[in-house]
């Protein structure tokens, strides 16, 4: 029922779930900067650290813990953790 | 740098990482009724989803998203997901 997930050669690794049809995922985001392409739309909210991110192409942003994003279908956003591995929730909203 | 861990068969599930010496990890209580053992203290934070938890030999109570518990050192708690699997943050402070 849970299914991990590791990208990057481990450096983003994430734990999936499904709860009354929402499908989300939490993970780490460690050492490096990724880019993750969305098929369906998606929050993220950190939980635990600071996230840099560039959404659709948008400015670069901080989202420290307790703060969210949201990125939309068949589109992307560049990450970063900053000042070591941050901890987030991914909600699949489409 | 990140660890991927997998209690009861695959039930319970978690990221480890490590930030400024924080050791803290984030994963997801799938299906079951389970106990675990500290030996640090620690703090749950329910992420997504609602938790059912007995600390210590104390009554069962319960824990939605957003609420969080600590567990002393060398204790232990029972835990389930209620209404489908729960994602928590798990900080060590010992």
């Amino acid at each position: 029922m849970l299914k991990h997930n590791s990208y990057f050669d481990g450096a983003v690794q994430s734990i999936g779930f499904e709860r009354n049809g929402l499908r989300a995922t939490v993970g780490v985001i460690g050492a490096g900067e990724h880019r993750f392409n969305t098929a369906a739309a998606e929050r993220m909210t950190v939980v635990s650290g600071c996230l840099r991110a560039r959404i659709g192409g948008q400015d670069w942003a901080l989202f420290p813990a307790g703060t969210a994003f949201e990125v939309a279908a068949n589109s992307g956003f560049d990450v970063l953790a900053v000042g070591g591995p941050a901890a987030y929730l991914c909600e699949f909203l489409g």
